[in-house]
């Protein structure tokens, strides 16, 4: 694998339509990244191997989605001391409610940084990640300022 | 470490208590087990080991108690194909409603079993590990029959 | 009623569906199965003639899924000491909020294992049950790893 | 056991103190109740028997309570056709949203009659069994006129 | 308006296609009801009028229907003393939560006694409906039986 | 009964306590309000009569607090288009959340204002009182702003 | 920007189908409104200067509403002592829960008035306001009792 | 106001203790922080100015805790483009439902990272605040992995 600024991991296939959002808000940041499909249950080794050399690949953030009892965040989390975004997603009978509470009630020590449920959390992670990185980046902190500028305009392409 | 039938695994030092009544239970009943403390996401290592090692040391069922996002389970399921047994255990200020669901909502192919939360939990993931070793323990079949023959008598000490 | 080491109960014909994804992954390991509708509340002599005699026909785990106010599982633990795993079936309008705790909060003295609500439930009750099975069948030990590792290489057809 | 126009079920001992207000407002009426510890789960033929006899006893109504999966309600429902009363009590840590879901989404085909949670449930069994009576009592029936118009009056000892 | 033994009132018009329901299963038990539509909050007259003649009407049981603050059967019953059974019925965004508390949670004195939530709670009604009127008709006690024993052989076109 | 700008009214005793702070606000700003004890359910008629007189009496805004199945606000907007604010009161086992969606879920057609749950909705009860009160007295809108710079300065005694 | 007697308030474009309603019932009463699109979050200083120049613009009643973690009506409470109305709406996947607990929930010290979730809102919201403005407005008055009376006589137009 | 690399807003007095786990786990790893006590309701102008002012003060940064309708953390966010980290507060009747709703459910186009309710999330706010500083600072990405290595030792001051 190559290096990538932000680190998008999915734990199902079908979880990557939603999150293609995150990749398409760090491109226009021009923030690079890679998605990777890991079940933190089914895959527990690749999900331990990605999240331990993370670090020494040039990830600066680790986005973790997932939905059900989502533990692909806490265990990312529990691997490596990179801030990790959660984002819960949605699947039935639950709503996002089951993958919320699995992604956010972290034990002190290990935390965990979760967005909203879904497609704009999807959104809001590519965001938070880019604010991190805009912390040591004075041209991306322009481009921030100028995004928000964006959705004070209400362009409908970004406020749906 | 020794050999055991049942590992019991809990999130953290104060899931003890609680979970003491599953060891008084299997000892109850004369099966071995016994109770280490192994954080998901505190020590992910630790858990992984142990799940890896508990069929060579004989464990045939692990029970892992845990409270907020209760990953405790499902970590040791992605590392072995043993039954796992799931205790949500509460804390605040969501119950065990956040536990519950961190346990029980497994992706199809990693499953876990889920009893009661909390004490009542702690009984009966005790009674389903020794239901599951009754099956090849003609002994221990009778003594589960003669347990709930105890039950249905209203014993006080047994039904709180 | 012939011999089958698993006993599958839907409370409803509406159930079947679902829970045939648990009788097709018997099947995938080679394990018998037969699948039975009985309610709880509508047919409680029924439930309790098969509680009662499945041990003696040879079964080793029963399979329960209801939805709403799901007893059944509940209901055949209460009259047998063999494994009962409990599937919370989904219905309006209360997702499985209504099932899941209907199931899984059962008195100490009286455990069921509950899986997932719904169609990973119905893949992971039968996994659990093979999971019990190998522990005293080798073949089946070797086939579940095999399932497992199945899953890690992100099989399409079995990761959703 | 001897006659009685209302038989009082309840799931454990620990639910009698708070169950002994049904029993109280059935005798400020004057009608005739037998309080009985059954638990559906513990004691399934214990409450089959209760159910199926209660007819024949002279039993009129039937009040089923009981916490956490409380089944009692609908196992009590399953073996009669005498109007059933379910009172959700409460319990640690789901309050009563687990007892009320078990007992009030019974299937169609069974009915539960389900009232208020915890002690408010309690005095409304009573009195609801009481409307039920009354319909064929007009003694009875001028006696609730007269509870009704103390509660108007706010008599502190009956509004709590 | 004339003589029937179950008035079945909704909250509105559009709940009156469900809750025809309640009529069918009346109607097939030859049990007399009439359903009007009656707003607890837009037509408070008319619903303080329902109730109190309800009685005098030879009214036996009230059946009260409703979504949303369902307020309609608690309004019923604070001005009659014959029983009242509640049915929550769904509504967007909260399905039935907000029914079925609105409906189930009546103080201390005023009993309301609740089916399940919508389709099975409309059957449900007309059935706890029966079973009051069975407790002085042995005609109707019989065909109550006949009914249960319908549902036991699983005749699809009662068991949905 | 006097004249009073504000009517308060409470579904049981209990409830006055809370609700005093709703008086000792309204008598800061030095608007005249009246607390009365009046169950929707227990006592409907002198509900009904209360709302039917409030706008001859003066009462501009009725502020109605209740909890459980909290009908009262509704009951009382159902018989006046005087404005009516709701206060979901707590109370075991569904803490507020069965009063809030009994008071906030009404019907198209007949309003009532909800505020926050318990204490916090005791206060703004009375603010937005006043708030509707200031629409049409300067003296009072000046008030407010003065209340409302006390709350930014943080004053302890009104910051809590 | 003109005068008008209620502001509402959208959190995004998409919410101006639904409150479409709350213009459509202030246009029947002859209440004058205006409907701007501002996000507390994207367009902070949009909502604070709107909440702020709001009383000299002649409005008397702010309506709010907004979907998700719905802070809009908050905001704008925050920025004024005029009466604001929330509406909480409905959006994937929590419902109208997430929306209704971030509304309701205010502060002691910073009232906000909601009503129903949705569409049953917005209706509500606009004759929540017109109640407010009849206080001092004797024809507006007359048009509320004619308005209620149309309910009463279920105008299927009306009652949805 | 001085420079300091984590500002922490809490929305009232009665939050500082809570939160004061927060200073002291930054002080802990040598990082600066002040904890102000601003409301986002009762004070949205200090708010305002110190989202504004935080970058140029040389806050990496912030850090917003709110109980009830928590628009604290969401607020900052929509003043600012550094990375805004919410802890949701417990508070009656809701627990901390309404506060986790209130700040994890922010619209696509501006961020907030959740962590843990209460306690656990003041510990987590402030380990997630130096994994943020530690991308560029390797003395104090060091010390994140000897912490770390504490909690895996189960020191029992630091697992609680």
């Amino acid at each position: 694998m190559g290096r990538c600024a932000v680190l998008i991991l999915v734990g199902s296939r079908s979880d990557r339509e939603v999150m293609a959002e995150t990749e398409r808000t760090l491109e226009w940041f021009g923030v690079s990244s890679e998605l990777v499909v890991a079940s933190a249950h089914r895959e527990p080794e690749k999900v331990r191997a990605l999240a331990r050399k993370a670090r020494e690949r040039g990830v600066r953030v680790i986005v973790a989605a997932a939905g059900m009892a989502a533990h692909l965040a806490g265990a990312v989390a529990s691997h490596t001391t990179l801030p990790v975004v959660g984002v819960p997603l949605m699947s039935e009978p639950f709503g996002a409610l089951d993958s919320l509470l699995s992604i956010v009630q972290m034990p002190p020590g290990v935390p965990v940084g979760v967005v909203s449920a879904g497609r704009a959390g999807a959104v809001n992670a590519a965001l938070l990640a880019v604010e991190i990185l805009a912390l040591t980046d004075r041209s991306l902190a322009r481009k921030l300022e100028q995004y928000r500028k964006g959705l004070a305009a209400e362009k409908p392409e970004q406020t749906k």
